[in-house]
């Protein structure tokens, strides 16, 4: 994050009125520091105030200095994937449940933001995925994600095959409901209920999670965050396929379409109260057991 | 079984034209042990014996003793389901590769369904299910599978959410890809690969299967096959749902549906080769250790 | 349970001075309703009234009608295995921690068990597991099991190999850290943790899991409650290997040894307060989502 | 590997006398070379050449440059502890079951040795651990591992109970059979039985992977290889603990006691024949799909 910072966005969950007062209590907070503040355009009407300026999502980026985003871990993953190319730092507020990405409490809004601004806070450098769909030699679409690229099955067929390679060497031929490349941040969410581990939030891998694999030794693997992973789809028939980004988005695949996940070039920075546990997070999340 | 058959029905895998041959063979086999032989409408097109009438698969149940059904386990249940109302017993002769439901190879089938014929062979009662779907106090659609009933996620969405309850009684709430009832037979399919137990051929009980579960601890129950489980649709929103069976039919869900599934009242008679066991099965197609 | 009840068994977990004045209070209440009461030996000296005798935990089964277990589940399966031959229904308070058998509170004590001797209560029967260990040909241990009859390694060797039979049909060769036959009741403790399925709670039936098993495919089964399942301890060598009754209680194992494993005949009677659901306590020990 | 080599090692599977031909062709082999050759004091009797000296096992790696082990992935395992202070590259020759270490058919021992002493081979870096015990502030114990580093139960009691820290963070309490630290390469034998995730062998990164935890959320996490474990052991009571390395050797624990694990300074490096690929001995040993 910069050391000195001009202007702050603000995005809300979409269509979420009640979120309106907070935004507006946060908005006059940052302006009464002299602050600039730009809102994307749904919350910039909520919020209703002449000095917010409303901004699409997909350019806003290019205007601020941090993110300030209230709403749950899938509004963080929104965000996430339509500031990737501008190098942002994030700042999560929840809505009143505690997310792995929003991990400020309502209540604390003011305070934790302020501690921010003051410049105690804590940064973690996360790495996002890129996506890219190549049929017949030509690359036909490009995506982002935060969480998780994911190959999967239509609604009805049960299975999909296809081949996967790491780096160009063959892994195996998986027959599945499909398969979830996962990124740390996207380790405790839909990969971990398929089966996968979780990764620690710093570390330099991708877990290539398959789901609902029908040759029941086809595991989890975890691979370094510099490699490519490759998969072709096979025989679909009258099948369907998509690719699915963060759960939020997907695109229709074809027969023998390849698809290519990696690293996305720019890293991700997300800006957390300092003091602040990963672990902490998943004990409560989890249910896991707390010191004695 | 009955003791004396009078009427033989063959049901070939749908498109293989190459099964045409064996069926052929099996028919001529069968007319030569001067019994009637009739065969589903396809299946008789390839056989092309003035001897042997075509019939639709829904209503051939109601002319035959015995159905002798070449394919896959997948060409197995189709014929089950078409088949249920009717108690017609059924052998399963593969097309190569072994099955759990197909368990007569290519090579011996003309041997093994002499012996059958002639008394020599081993009886299997195995129940299916029954599936309802409520709507605003109405039944909508009813259905039957022999594997699994599969209430599941569209292509999108990553998660629905539903409520379970056994025999009236709440169970819990459950926010997952979908949830599997598996009969024995199912157990080995689809609901083996979302990591349900196997389920011994004759025990008479459902394996309920979360299907990548949210909560980590919403894990597979195994209760009586008297038992009637209702799950009731919650908050779908834009996301679809949908009910399948067997993994080959499927039927549009929508939200605040209830659906029951329940054993259907007609069992189903599996005729198998005797001195057959069905973990010579499990062991060859799961790669299980051998005797030493 | 009786409809007559003369004499009420009162057995608290071992060790636990601090229980003494429950089970004094308890004693006074039940004396106070024209019962006789027989303590085991240790809760006898800690409720320290005269008309109160003391039992050996062995034989306290043949002199009462009821037991009443204070203490955890633990308490409640070593009370279960020491009763086994006499047909006691069971009562289990627990102290302060909601268990699987122990679902009455401590501060609900009198008022609950008063419900019960009105004759307000549940009763569940529920089966439990008896082993036989032969070596060369004779009988060198039985041994009864609420919970679960488990063959482990020792503490170095990472696997033991055995072969398993179900009524005497060879299932597998597994290689594995061991393997759990649980009932139901089981279903919950060990067996869950090894990744078995919950059985419901009256389900004829018991699951067979491998616990961490070198083939990956080696997965629970779930086999009828009638069955016999004979395990056969390969190639030790200088390992070693135990047969284990409810985690609580273990004997050695030799190479060539066979366990076999079946229903105990005399079934176990437990009993609850009306109205108490197992889903409920099922959805509080696992944190399973609770009605919206 | 060293461009000039001139002494090698050889070291055979423990107690199997009929490796001795395959020893002393292999010792012929080199010595034809003329390279030295010393042997593991074991297997020099068996090869019984006056030209080939015995050596201890713990003193052999300060005088090769270069240890070729036949055997199994065991004997590599006790080779790669014994050897890991002294940086010698390790190649290993399988006795007739394909290993994840011992990769080299029989049959192509002196074809594929050939290669490798004519520079034609792959070589690869891979990491061990290290772990420490301290006991009342003083380090009782140290040991090192090449698969895993295991801290388990004894024989009888069903749960152990441990904390467990990361870079000296709090993770969490766990109850559980015991628990396991991989390396990459280990994360295909124990840890994978136990639910953990495939890593590349390369990745640096450890899975830290419970072993039937009570709580079942508690599940399989990848960290740094730069990151220390320590776990605390919690209230054994009568119980017993082991920390216990590749499964081969293993220390008693007690209560109280702190036990570190880390990656080892020194790494070890394994000599494969060239294009040889490690998700070819995976498709191999798990029945993975091949390419079709």
């Amino acid at each position: 994050m910069k050391t000195k910072l001009n202007t702050i966005g603000l995005i809300g969950k979409y269509g979420q009125e009640q979120l309106g007062q907070d935004m507006r209590r946060l908005a006059e907070f940052l302006l009464a520091r002299n602050l600039r503040v730009i809102a994307e355009n749904d919350t910039a009407r909520l919020i209703n105030l002449p000095e917010v300026k409303g901004e699409k999502i997909e350019s806003i980026g290019e205007k601020i200095d941090l993110a300030i985003v209230i709403g749950g871990d899938g509004t963080m993953l929104y965000v996430a994937r339509n500031l990737a190319d501008f190098e942002v730092p994030l700042v999560g507020i929840n809505q009143g449940r505690l997310g792995f990405l929003t991990d400020i409490a309502p209540g604390m809004m003011l305070e934790e933001v302020g501690k921010i601004l003051d410049g105690d806070f804590a940064s973690e450098i996360r790495f996002m995925l890129h996506a890219e769909v190549m049929r017949a030699g030509k690359i036909v679409h490009t995506a982002v994600a935060f969480n998780d690229v994911v190959i999967n099955k239509g609604e009805l067929a049960r299975l999909i095959e296809f081949e996967v390679y790491l780096d160009g060497e063959f892994v195996n031929n998986i027959r599945a409901d499909g398969m979830i490349v996962a990124t740390p941040t996207g380790s405790t969410a839909y990969a971990l209920s398929a089966g996968g581990p979780i990764l620690h939030p710093t570390l330099a891998a991708m877990a290539v999670v398959p789901v609902c694999p029908h040759t029941l030794s086809d595991r989890p693997i975890v691979v370094s965050s510099d490699s490519v992973i490759e998969t072709i789809i096979l025989e679909l028939g009258d099948q369907r396929s998509y690719l699915t980004l963060d759960g939020q988005a997907s695109v229709s695949l074809q027969d023998h379409d390849h698809v290519y996940v990696r690293k996305l070039t720019h890293p991700l920075e997300l800006i957390h109260p300092s003091g602040r546990s990963h672990f902490d997070v998943l004990r409560a999340k989890l249910h896991w057991g707390e010191k004695l």
